[in-house]
């Protein structure tokens, strides 16, 4: 009989991000793939094995996420394994204010997804389109929603607050956090390594296409650098981070542009890309010996460093940053540019530990510990819908 | 003889705050004074002496700023005192990029500032405003310019930056900094009271009307809170202070605000005034038993540290923390707030010495010398005007 898995889906817009796991526990990653350039010429699809190794890779036309998706679970489920698919989780960009942890899919939450399109207009219709693709061509499936933004759900007061008038924050307009399932997924791995989190005072580092941070006490969300969007806090590949208001009032009176173009500007052409005017990619940008690379990848250091402090000034210390992410993870350069002058912090580095990426990366007498952690959004999505399923067993006829 | 004398001006959309100093080096304060309400129904004329007495208090009328500056003269001149006037020096809030000192007002320069216009569009025009009322009264007057931004001047390349595309960025949208007059006295009292200014990393927390920080090194501006605009870094009085991009867009985008609307309530609405729905004013909220008002004066000392936090990593450490601005220098539970939590950082306030509002408010065993320092910008501005007219005998010929 085949193995009970999980599939775990991100919707983007034009692509299906999945992961096949055993239905567990300890959820083991079986599979991993995606397919890129839906609705787009030249489709490609991608399937990995349990070692990374790429099995299948494909070019073809995929016109929606519903034909994208059958191909999807047509390989995974007949051709290239064996498994039987009892449930699907999904990574939800947003949950809204009232969301704190893991939900069944029913009308009733795919209406309010809906309703809340407005906050998160690039990933949310997105996301429904995969639960819709699930629901299509297998009605069978549990469905679970993961959101991105239940980490910070318990976001002190304080924290929710922008500066603007109390009653447009009385209709929504707070902070929000997202990479929650990241944060999540880094405080469990901690956990699970014997780290008293709950004594320490503890700043996560996702730096990856999107990047943010996140201050942790008591295994919590304290303060993180995104807030109401996903463009707040650091600069990304195309993301600009935070920038003066000023100067988008500037570019919208003065500049004239429209508001949909300065969206277009500080969600795509901006952070990295912008910066350097050659890519978005740190990996890039690291490799080239350009001016203006350089400049790009220390002004992403330059900002990390300085939100790293003012959430360190939240937390009133620290005594632990972990770098996650794939620029976290992979980017010694990045990690030392970061840390940089922070000794009055007790952030040091053992520069040859650092180099080499190994899972600590501070030096012994400094007073804070620097780890690297590969973060598993996709791991962290399977365990939730294992333990939902595990704790609501009628929960298939809902 | 009457005594030479410098007057320096403020002007402001609706009013002129001034002061006359004796023309010396060392400049002493003889009369200091505000028009307010200029162009609208009841002005109020406020005149004060050295010991800041009010020894005139009138209500009146004034269409425009020529007609309060004549009578601001005729006052000064002519009934309070004897002074002889010999040069104007201006507060003057935007140089431009290429601004570094103190300017001899010429047709040149004016010229200049009408094209900077764009840049400080609330500010700027009414500083033309003051300079042309000199020039229609007193032409026999040298006019002086000082720029609120001139001690930002030499910012490091990567402060200047923003996260957008360099394209922009060399059109001259860069990061300028501002309440720079009020740093330099802060940094020229700090060595007349014998600090080695240059050897020691400085974080001024100048709070009052409008707030911004500066982080200081060899007694230069290293970074600072405020960038290309005035909304920039630390809640204010009623400007919001940083606010997450994807937030204005959402207003702009799906509550279908225009551009100038959110322009009014970034500017106006927002910050202190907007969180408590209640006052602008520091001191009315710190007085008000009120949820909201707590609320606000929290939000203000929460993000002020994360602020400080910022620029002491881009120091890369701290020694001394100066609270200057009506705020930083009255305002003890501000100060407390906002220092709450870093005793990591070496800061420690000594309780008894920051209600009393001592020189120096932190512990005798704390790292970092917390001070609290009176600003005066218009003292500054005075010095500037002796200095330049001392340098540049012929200045009055130009």
């Amino acid at each position: 009989m085949p193995d009970s898995a999980v599939l775990t889906l991100n919707a983007g817009s034009s692509s299906l991000k999945f992961a096949i796991f055993t239905n567990g526990e300890r959820p083991r990653r079986l599979w991993s793939g995606a397919i890129e350039r839906i609705g787009l010429p030249g489709a490609q699809f991608r399937l990995s094995d349990a070692r990374d190794t790429v099995v299948r890779e494909e070019t073809g036309n995929f016109e929606d996420h519903d034909t994208a998706l059958k191909r999807l679970l047509f390989t995974t489920e007949h051709e290239a394994s064996g498994v039987k698919l009892v449930a699907v989780g999904h990574r939800i960009a947003h949950g809204g204010p009232d969301c704190d942890c893991p939900e069944l899919v029913t009308p009733a939450l795919r209406a309010r997804l809906q309703q809340l399109t407005v906050l998160a207009p690039l990933h949310l219709p997105a996301n429904l389109s995969g639960i819709n693709a699930v629901q299509i061509a297998r009605p069978d499936l549990t469905q679970i929603a993961c959101f991105d933004t239940s980490f910070h759900h318990d976001l002190p007061h304080i924290a929710r607050l922008s500066g603007l008038p109390r009653a447009l924050q009385d209709e929504g307009l707070r902070r929000y956090g997202f990479h929650g399932l990241s944060y999540e997924y880094i405080v469990k791995a901690l956990r699970d390594a014997n780290v008293a989190v709950d004594a320490e005072r503890i700043v996560v580092a996702h730096l990856g296409n999107g990047t943010s941070m996140c201050a942790i006490r008591d295994g919590k969300s304290l303060e993180t650098t995104m807030g109401f969007s996903t463009i707040a806090g650091l600069p990304m590949g195309t993301r600009s981070g935070d920038i003066d208001p000023g100067l988008l009032l500037h570019l919208l009176i003065d500049k004239e542009m429209t508001p949909e173009a300065v969206s277009q500007l500080l969600y795509a052409e901006s952070g990295l890309l912008g910066l350097s005017g050659i890519s978005r990619n740190m990996q890039d940008l690291l490799q080239r010996p350009d001016d203006k690379a350089t400049e790009a990848v220390a002004y992403f250091c330059y900002h990390a460093r300085r939100h790293l402090a003012g959430l360190t000034a939240a937390l009133g210390g620290i005594e632990r940053l972990v770098f996650t992410g794939g620029i976290g993870a992979n980017a010694p350069q990045v990690r030392a540019g970061i840390c940089s002058g922070l000794g009055y912090l007790g952030i040091v580095l053992d520069k040859t530990a650092n180099l080499s990426g190994d899972p600590v990366i501070s030096s012994r007498s400094a007073g804070v510990t620097v780890e690297v952690r590969q973060t598993d959004e996709e791991a962290m999505i399977a365990g939730h819908v294992h333990d939902f399923m595990a704790s609501q067993p009628m929960a298939r006829e809902a």
